[in-house]
């Protein structure tokens, strides 16, 4: 993803109509049927879907892959805990949502991990105009319908996880479709990172409060630095950077410079981690700390080198020069989820006079005409808070929206709520949904309490579907 | 709509794959740009839209029709009174929801009357593809958005109206759209019709009860009178009931009298009225009185057609004979209905023992044949449970469900919920949503009740909605 800058690169338009991503850890499965995943095998499921669930004059189908372990099942009691996959291969999310595999079998639940339709291995043959959150959550229904048949266990309360993407889908499929999922733990779900409802710098805004909250005057210092760049001629910007190849504009490399920081905050873990770089513990102090060390006000620009490369190079493994045309997360199917932001998951970026990154305005309609090239579409900025209801909360239920005090994307979480049945946790020295990942030695007290609180949510959640009378209970049976 | 006997006729196939319908009440309004109705002078606005709402690459778009009447807005405090439109032209639903133009006054309303897409003016120039529910309300959610912009009232409460079909919709707008409808009022709306909630006999059996309540003995008779036709020879019946053209069969004419004896049931009104055809006021009665009349029991076809005759030919201009290739109700558009009844609205109907019709079994395999006959299309029984959510309506909220004790939609609406923002009323001595037409000198206390509760539901859900924090509040307005 490229939180900060994607939204320049599409105003500016010269690395293409690239748009706003969530982070998409790496492959790292095995190429095999079954899968090793959080330290349990399982075996890959696949569902035969309509390609367009709202039109039966559409006979193609595509077939979806979900991701099954039943292992730790409570076959007298079960319950199925549903990941509702995003953007890319489910393998990942399955091995990166280490959370839900302890879960499940503290809870006798099955593992279910559903293949977002246009990820991974589950592409349908057809042009990209069937991949939209509504198909998705389409599918995801009748996975859970299907896999309650085949299992015989019409009544097994559903929770639905996700992290990102994930959990917008997981907090929009308990809101959308209650009749078929009892609750959703939401990790870092920026549902409100929308127009008219939440500004357009705060993303910025966040990561430039990460970066000052690591070291006072980290922020301060990355402002100077994109000023110095300013004043500084290309060809000394390549030598000191190692670029691959002469720079076109200073611009090119103040996009891949903001791109490495904004993920930094992103992924800002406490342990080493590989989710979108290589990286070590706690990034965004390691760059901070090269920014501001000794000698720096002498030669300030090749401690920024220093300080950028801890994204891209902390390995000291990235080659001999560094490449900026490369996308900044060598993510999956970045494609599919451009398609999406360009669609109707437009999500306003922008750097305001609180961000340590240049000014850049939030422009729709030159983000509109880069969608228009690329994919010949027109987004439609009050798409997603009509369709899905933007912070109208009021009559939803059993979700548990936390948000990663670091993460940037929780500028537009839910972080507060005056609906009882809708709860918020903020996890201080959180990154973006660390919550959901497996539990850790190096883990701090807060997102200890978080994962507290999802186990007591589901335990009430499950609890409340199981008390359902009969009467209200829904037969998957076809009488 | 063939209430009864369409299940019926759609095994049969002998009159071809029409499917159960809600009744339509015939055109009546001028054909004129503005339009008068319930006592109001309506304009026309038309709302382009995209023929499909969930793919950006097809940009084919179609106009909708929506008549707005403003009359009566205290612009200070203004809230929206919105119909979402059922299968057929708006300008009957407008004219027959009085109810809504009363209130609409007492609340200082505006009222937009949606059509729905692919009935009426609203017609797009596609194929039936695009005939689907979610594109219903996603249509209708960008005209609340729209007509909010347009007027610049973006936090005006709204408030969704609908009966039968329409009220289905109503309850799945509220449901579906909680950050764009503050309320519902849903009546006669048979949302639990559906496999594995509401048995196929139950449709029938409340037909049977409503005779039978009218006069102890009516099913029977009419029981009775269904075994007689089986053992009269066809010449026989073709002279009695006056029949234009000879008989291919039996069944054919059982159709034609079961559907004309389940719509009296629907329309059981305590007036005149010219609903579904023009009849007496309370018309099973006089069916039931014309059946069990002195010396029908020397006589007892004669009388039977007599009985019938209270539907098909109250006013004596039927003509000189009975056509029963012509369907029963001079419904509108029901290509459209029957393509929605073919695809995801599969509500099965059957006659069971305790109905005074011919016993005929639900059979889904004989009905998805003929839709595949006529539409090239294969219902799926289980999709409207999946998507609407069924009878799981523990997270709904402000909807008030009517129904009519008469109505034998009644058997499939919500007559009871656990849910304390979920109103039901059952309405004794009402037939198909009598509550939401205008007030008359005739109305008992029963139905002045039910609007009553309406009112009330109303008035709570406009102040809950004004009482929302403006953080709450959703902007339509791009930023």
């Amino acid at each position: 993803m490229r939180p900060t800058t994607a939204a320049i690169c599409m105003l500016t338009a010269a690395l293409g109509a690239a748009a706003v991503r969530f982070p998409v850890p790496p492959a790292s499965a095995a190429n095999d049927p079954t899968w090793l995943l959080c330290g349990r095998l399982f075996h890959e499921e696949w569902y035969r879907q309509p390609l367009d669930h709202y039109d039966f004059k559409d006979t193609r189908t595509f077939q979806q892959r979900v991701l099954v372990n039943t292992d730790t099942v409570d076959w007298r009691a079960p319950v199925i805990f549903f990941y509702t996959g995003n953007e890319g291969d489910i393998t990942l999310f399955a091995n990166n949502t280490g959370f839900m595999c302890e879960a499940a079998s503290e809870f006798g639940a099955a593992l279910v991990f559903a293949e977002h339709r246009y990820f991974g291995r589950s592409t349908p043959d057809a042009d990209l105009g069937f991949l939209s959150v509504q198909q998705a959550l389409s599918d995801y229904a009748v996975v859970v319908d299907r896999f309650k048949a085949s299992r015989a266990v019409p009544d097994a309360p559903v929770i639905a996880f996700g992290g990102s993407y994930g959990g917008m889908l997981s907090a929009w499929f308990r809101i959308k479709y209650p009749g078929v999922v009892d609750g959703a733990i939401a990790a870092s779900a920026p549902i409100l990172q929308f127009t008219g409802i939440t500004p357009s710098d705060t993303f910025n805004d966040i990561v430039t409060r990460t970066f000052e909250s690591s070291r006072a005057g980290c922020s301060h210092a990355i402002r100077s630095a994109f000023e110095r760049i300013e004043r500084t001629p290309t060809g000394t910007l390549e030598t000191a950077f190692r670029l691959c190849k002469p720079l076109p504009g200073r611009q090119q490399l103040v996009d891949w410079i903001s791109n490495g920081l904004a993920y930094e905050a992103m992924v800002d873990y406490p342990t080493e981690a590989s989710f979108v770089q290589p990286l070590p513990a706690w990034p965004v102090n390691a760059t901070c700390d090269a920014i501001m060390g000794d000698g720096c006000d002498d030669d300030p620009l090749s401690c920024f080198v220093a300080g950028v490369s801890v994204y891209f190079n902390s390995t000291g493994n990235a080659g001999p020069c560094n490449d900026i045309d490369v996308d900044s997360s060598p993510s999956l199917d970045e494609q599919g989820w451009d398609y999406l932001a360009c669609t109707s998951m437009v999500m306003p970026m922008s750097s305001g006079p609180a961000s340590m990154f240049p000014p850049q305005p939030w422009d729709f309609d030159a983000y509109s005409l880069a969608c228009q090239q690329r994919f010949s579409v027109t987004p439609d900025a009050t798409y997603a808070v009509r369709e899905f209801g933007g912070n109208r909360l009021e009559t939803a239920s059993n979700i548990v929206f936390s948000n990663g005090v670091l993460d940037p994307w929780s500028g537009g979480g839910v972080l507060s709520s005056g609906n009882p049945s809708i709860v918020t946790i903020q996890i201080p020295g959180a990154a973006h949904h660390l919550d959901l990942r497996a539990s850790d030695a190096s883990d701090g007290a807060p997102v200890q309490e978080a994962r507290r609180i999802h186990r007591a949510s589901i335990r009430q959640w499950i609890r409340q579907a199981r008390s359902r009378t009969p009467s209200m209970r829904r037969s998957v049976a076809v009488q």
